[in-house]
């Protein structure tokens, strides 16, 4: 397939604009794509218009065929073949196996989506009969469930090119609830989420799904995300990458006449926990683990650890020594644009120089700047100098991270009491001391979105009971996640129908309930 | 019970500051409390320390006893007995049978929630059993549950004393989540607020609940509000007010380091869409309660339908006559307050002055200013007339209504189009039409929360399927009610735990359902 570097609006490519910018390799600094037009704000308007156009027949398409037409998409990403593996490899410089499980990863986020649909609970449908002769007023008959809130703008994430960008979780759940997408590519690849868009709109033609149901637009700068987030049209906004893009999409919208819902997640630095007694037990394996969390994907995830705090003693002493072998040990490799590798090396470098803090190691082979590397490095500093300096809290985007020497267990509490939102916080404990330490757990409950035992927070399970969110400023609205079967939560709102006869009724909420769904009739969960 | 005008801050009336102010009757302008006591920011500060430190206590006590202190506090409210019925009346000059029953709506709120708190099944308990032998990488047990967000600072509302209002809606479903509430009380009834307020105190001691899970402060202007939303320790903002206090907290909130929910519900003018078939066959019917929608509670309901749109011909003619007819025969009745009497007139003389607006008919019986009274006024203009001037959308609070004649019925769908948002809309139609009028259904399902099929707006049913929500400016998020059992969603956040051991779990997510609750387990719904 050539490459046309286009908006896609309504199943057409569309490129009106002068403006132009290239993908790179990371690697080399070569072009990956033919020039990519820039969007205008006409193409963004053409594009919401589209899907607005498009929102009531699609909608109306129910279940099956929408949970077909996420299957027929997932059918058409494989088909792209290595082609897809190919572009984002020159486009991110991710390994072959990476990009292998993350597609694999996007399709089945797709297929499970579309289970999702088909299922049909998920419209939480609740049902309470009226009662005409009720004193003193008569009950009426009231049923309500969740409904498609409308056009969706979905921000592509750089690190996940597949998984959380033009074909990830955001598209799939928005499309599964019944809305309309139009996404924004990530400038980081935009070849990638061409292939993925025209692969989207390839399932629709065949699926016989309106055109306008997907659309694409691409840019470099801010002008396209805001243009997306302010149009009139535009209903919910989901994004995932840093907090500076989050919270400034996050303010165009609370500043519309109308304002609309905006779920960012924006990373954080998801510190470790290691009582002593675990400290003392795997000391060496956690080391292992941690130094592997820190440098999978080179660093680049928002659940990277980027602080561990720790007891001082002499298991911390062992600790330290096989941390820094394994960290010395890391090959430094490419990051995802050059940009992210600048960014990183400035990250280190306001570290590094921060009073109190010492480099514990660094990756023994040297990063080739040229090549856009990161090696790993791990600092290490006492409590009271991350007490004292809180930007060390910052999240590095790379692979780096602090070890935090702490004077004793209870100092964990105290740091974790203190902390701002995360998305993760791990725990390595044993059973006695997780059952000892209820008041940490307490802690975390309150500022992470999931803790982790004896683990690391890298690695995402896709499920029901996956929560990838967390409080400011991992997220703009701790209330949803991005990731499994709950993020569709995010796009939907609940219609209510009163006094309404039978067949006037959606299926899911006619007394013969022929999807077979589960409800809440008059109190009693059923189907 | 003596009222001490005082702030409540973990349980103690608390008054540091110099401004007071007086509650007013409105039909008599005269002094109904003590001087209440603005409160100060340290005030605020203090309430919301209180609240934050009584947090962990509180949501870890269990669903039983947080279920029995809401009963307690149903029960405290009861014991107040006429007293806080004439308290009410002396400072709302509502009736005495629309006080008993809102007090018996507030009461029942109280009752529905302890039974939510007690049934549990709200937490959305979902356990992904993990799988170590899963290739290429081992599944992790991952579970999640909705917990407690933290502090929320609940507005009361000036038009529900009781249901709506310091001992409404927001905080009972906010402390059956396992939030501290703050509460900001209306200044229109400041003394109900602290009879209210006092009751949970009395509750909580008697329950074994820590005070700071309630606090309540006065404030008759902006800033005690504000200083709510602003203040670091509050996670969630539900309001019930104008749609210019709403927006003023919403953006108050989005404007924090850590921007915080806010859920508003800012009232809407509540279109009513009547057929030609159902003019034709219920006209009269339709017209008396229309006036009676219009008028009831002195038209002083967020759900107030403030428009009327009927196609032209002689049945609405015939319509009219009944409508001007009733209309007429209603005695003016004195409003909540002498500003929201000032700001219906100023209100009624905007439309009145509206050019292609006719007056229909006025209340026969003049209304009397000095007591704050507001009488029955009915108004039409063509469809044209009201595309001209979208403002005459604007809501005018009290009972006002528009009838807007439409050349054919076809027109009524393109008005439904065109609606921005609203709480709930309004169909009456023969079966057939509503059957032939899809299009309409299906516009009005994308612009308002609730349609009420041969019905009228007012009058909500507190339960699991209500939705008293809507798309902007309705409220500030569509995604939320602020009525029924699902209001208590604006006050959790999901928290999961993966690799956790059993007995560190949640009772709700250990692999024993010792709960008995519905739980999704493995992809299975089942308890």
């Amino acid at each position: 397939m050539t490459l046309h570097g286009c908006q896609i609006i309504a199943g057409r490519a569309v490129a009106a604009g002068p403006d132009t910018f290239l993908g790179r390799n990371p690697a080399t600094g070569e072009a990956t794509t033919p020039p990519v037009h820039e969007a205008t704000s006409v193409e963004v308007d053409q594009a919401l218009e589209a899907a607005d156009a498009a929102f009531d027949d699609y909608r109306r398409l129910g279940a099956e065929r929408i949970a077909s037409f996420l299957e027929a998409v997932a059918s058409e990403w494989m088909a792209l073949g290595d082609d897809l593996l190919a572009q984002a490899h020159a486009e991110t410089a991710l390994p072959a196996a990476r990009l292998t499980g993350e597609r694999a990863r996007m399709v089945n986020q797709a297929r499970l989506f579309a289970a999702l649909a088909r299922e049909g609970s998920w419209v939480d449908a609740r049902i309470d009969h009226g009662d005409p002769s009720r004193q003193p007023v008569p009950k009426p008959d009231v049923r309500r469930m969740l409904e498609p809130i409308g056009p969706v703008a979905v921000f592509g994430a750089s690190n996940f090119p597949f998984a959380i960008s033009v074909g990830g979780g955001d598209t799939v759940s928005a499309l599964a609830a019944g809305c309309p997408v139009v996404a924004k590519a990530h400038p980081g690849h935009p070849g990638t989420s061409e292939l993925l868009g025209r692969a989207i709109v390839s399932a629709a033609e065949k699926s016989g799904v309106p055109a306008g149901v997907f659309g694409m637009v691409q840019g470099r700068g801010h002008e396209v995300g805001l243009a997306l987030v302010r149009h009139p049209l535009t209903r919910v906004v989901a994004f995932t990458g840093s907090q500076a893009g989050g919270r400034a999409l996050f303010d165009a919208a609370a500043a519309r006449p109308d304002p609309i819902p905006v779920c960012a997640e924006m990373g954080s630095t998801n510190p470790v926990f290691v009582l002593p007694g675990a400290m003392a037990e795997r000391g060496a394996e956690i080391a292992e683990g941690y130094v592997q969390s820190v440098t999978l994907g080179t660093g680049q995830f928002c659940t990277n650890p980027g602080v561990l705090l720790a007891v001082e003693g002499p298991a911390l002493v062992a600790f330290l020594d096989r941390v820094a072998a394994a960290a010395a040990a890391v090959a430094p490799s490419t990051m995802l644009n050059e940009g992210i590798c600048r960014a990183f090396h400035g990250g280190l470098d306001r570290v590094r120089q921060t009073h109190g803090v010492r480099v514990l190691r660094e990756s023994h082979a040297r990063a080739d700047r040229a090549r856009a590397e990161a090696g790993c490095a791990i600092f290490t500093a006492s409590l009271s100098t991350l007490e004292a300096r809180p930007e060390l809290w910052d999240e590095v985007f790379g692979p780096s991270s602090i070890v935090i020497v702490c004077p004793g267990a209870d100092d964990l509490e105290r740091a974790a009491r203190r902390l701002h939102g995360h998305l993760t916080a791990s725990i390595h404990a044993t059973a006695a001391e997780l059952e000892s330490n209820r008041q940490l757990v307490a802690a975390l409950e309150r500022h992470v979105g999931r803790i982790v035992f004896n683990g690391f927070p890298t690695g995402i399970e896709v499920c029901a009971a996956m929560h990838h969110g967390g409080p400011w400023p991992a997220t703009t609205d701790v209330r949803y996640t991005s990731i499994g079967t709950a993020s569709i939560e995010r796009f939907v709102r609940p219609v209510c129908y009163q006094g309404f006869p039978q067949p006037a009724l959606p299926a899911e909420l006619q007394d013969v309930n022929t999807r077979g769904i589960w409800r809440l009739v008059d109190g009693v969960r059923c189907r």
